[in-house]
C-alpha cells in the first residue's frame, strides 16, 4: 500500500560531509523523512539543489516551501558560505543565510557554524544540535559531548557556548582501521566490552603512550592470534581514552550530556560512566530537528 | 656508453612491504644495485621469484648464485615464513631460512625477524640493520632508533637486542596527511623548521593533548589561512613529539644512534638533539648491507 502523499509546511535538513537527511515538517513535528549519501564531499558547487530536490520533490506543494539546512552545506565548498560566529555566543546568534535556488518552489536558508580563535576550532552542524538541546533543556549549564567523525566538546553556560574543542577520534579510528597496517588485525565489526575497558583505562592512565600501543594491536594479532573483534574494541578504547585524557578539563566535575546516535555515542557513555561521570544521553536526530526548528523561527514570516 | 656487465658473487636483498632493493656483491662490496616497487604487498605467494629475477637476472653467471634477503619477504605472506626469534637475543641468532626457487641459478635464503612477548612486538628487516650497525660498531651499548613506516626503538647491550618498541608514527603521518580531513590543510611537501620545533615541544610537554591538537591544524587553515608547509612540519612535530614522549625510557640518558634514510631520519635527529641527546647517525642502506653480509657468512660454504 502506498503511503498517503505528504506536503511539507517546511523542510528541516541536516547536510554533512557524507550524508543528507531531510524531514518534512508540519509545525514542530516531522511527518516524513528521507536520506541519501549526497553529502557535501560528493557534490560540486552547482549540485546541491538537484541533490535536495531528489529527496524532497514529493513533499513540495503549490507555492514556495522553506528549507532550513545545517552542516557542511554552509562551508566554503558548500551551497552558500554561511560565515562562522565567534564564541562565546549563543549557538544560533545570527539568522540563517539565504542560498540561491533556481526552482521557484524552493526557498533555502543555511545555518552558520561557530568558530573559536584560540585554540583555533570550528563546527558546522553541532551548533544546531546544541541549540536543540538547549531548547529542550532550558537552563542547562555544563558540558556537551557530540561524538562523530570529529567529536566536539562544548562548554555551555547561560545559553551560550563558552568554548569548544574538536577531536579527530572518529576519523582516526576509521582511517587506522581501514588504511593502516591495523586493517589486518581489526575486524570491520564486532566488539568486546572487556577489551574496550582495559584499553580505555590504560590510555587514560598513561595517555602519552598511545603512539606505542597502536602497533601492539598488530603484534598481538601476529604473535598471539588476538581476536579481531577485541582488537576493534581495543583500538576504540585507546583512542577514546586518549581523547578523554585530553578533554579532562571539560568533563571533570561537570554535568555532561552526550548527543549522538546510539552506536557512536555508546562507547563515550560507557567511558564517561567508568570515570564516575553519569552522562545524560540525547538523540542526535531529535536534537538536530529541535535546533532546526529554532533556526526556522528566525526566518519564519 | 653501456656499463660493463657485472656478475655477482652473491646478492644482498632488502625486501620490504613496498620496495625491493638488490645489490650485486663481490665479497663485502657492492658492485651494482637495482630496485623496484615489487614489495611484499604487491606480490602473490608465487610472484616473488619472478620479481627478483626481473632485477637480478643480468647479474647471474653460470652455476648457482646465493641470494640473502631480509624484511617482509620472510613474513607469513612472504616468499617463505622465517619464524621470529624471541628477544633478548643477538639480532641474527639463527641462520637464514631457505626459500624454494625453481630457477636453478638461484639459491635464496631469508633472514628471520625478531619478536617480543610483552609488550607484544615484532620486527622484520630492522634486525638486519641492527646486526650491520653492531658489526661496524662493536661494543655499542645503548639505543638504536630506526625511523620508518613503523619506527623501532631497540635497546642494545652486549651484542644483544634486549627489548624493542614499535611506533606507527610514519604510517600515522602518511595516513592522516593523505586520507583524513587534514589532507586539505597539509601540503604534500615543504617544511618549516620553527613550526616543527614548536609542535614538537608542545607535544613533548603535554603529550596527552595530541588528539586535541590534530584538528587544530585544520581549523588553523580555515580560520587563519595557515601555510600548508608549516602544517606539514607541525603534523610531523606533533607525532614525533608524542613518540618521543612515549619512548622516553628508551632514549633518556642513553647513547642513541639513528639509522635511517636522510629525509626520514632528519626530523628524529633534530628532535633528539633538541632534548639534549646528540644522536649518532648511520645510513640505512649501508647498515642493511652490513647486516646482510653478516647473514651471508652464516650460510656461506
Amino acid at each position: 500500500m502506498t503511503p498517503p502523499p505528504v506536503t511539507a509546511d517546511w523542510i528541516a535538513t541536516d547536510w554533512g560531509t557524507s550524508h543528507l537527511r531531510v524531514w518534512a515538517m508540519s509545525g514542530r513535528s516531522h511527518v516524513a523523512q528521507a536520506q541519501s549519501d549526497q553529502g557535501m564531499a560528493r557534490l560540486a558547487p552547482g549540485g546541491f539543489e538537484a541533490a535536495l530536490l531528489a529527496l524532497v520533490a514529493p513533499w513540495l506543494g503549490v507555492g514556495t516551501t522553506r528549507v532550513v539546512a545545517c552542516g557542511m552545506v554552509g562551508a566554503r565548498q558548500g551551497w552558500v558560505e554561511a560565515p562562522y560566529s565567534a564564541v562565546p555566543c549563543a549557538p544560533l546568534p545570527k539568522p540563517p543565510v539565504r542560498a540561491d535556488a533556481t526552482d521557484p518552489r524552493l526557498a533555502v536558508w543555511v545555518v552558520p557554524g561557530l568558530k573559536q580563535a584560540a585554540p583555533a576550532d570550528v563546527m558546522r552542524g553541532e551548533e544546531t544540535q546544541i541549540a536543540g538541546f538547549l531548547a529542550l533543556n532550558t537552563g542547562f549549564d555544563g558540558v556537551l559531548c557530540l561524538p562523530g567523525t570529529h567529536t566536539k566538546w562544548a562548554q555551555v553556560s547561560a545559553g551560550e557556548v563558552v568554548s569548544f574543542q574538536s577531536f579527530m577520534t572518529g576519523e582516526l579510528f576509521a582511517t587506522l582501521a581501514a588504511h593502516s597496517v591495523l586493517r589486518h588485525s581489526v575486524s570491520p565489526d564486532g566488539w568486546d566490552d572487556d577489551a574496550f575497558a582495559d584499553a580505555l583505562d590504560d590510555a587514560l592512565s598513561r595517555p602519552e603512550r598511545l603512539a606505542a600501543r597502536l602497533f601492539t594491536l598488530r603484534a598481538d594479532a601476529l604473535l598471539n592470534a588476538a581476536d579481531g573483534r577485541a582488537a576493534r574494541a581495543r583500538l576504540s578504547g585507546l583512542l577514546i581514552g586518549a581523547e578523554l585524557a585530553a578533554a579532562r578539563p571539560y568533563w571533570l566535575g561537570q554535568p555532561v550530556a552526550v548527543i549522538g546516535e546510539g552506536a557512536i555515542a555508546a562507547p563515550y557513555v560507557t567511558a564517561l560512566s567508568r570515570q564516575g561521570t553519569a552522562p545524560v544521553q540525547a538523540d542526535a536526530g531529535a536534537m538536530t530537528r529541535a535546533g532546526l526548528i529554532a533556526a526556522y523561527r528566525q526566518i519564519a514570516p
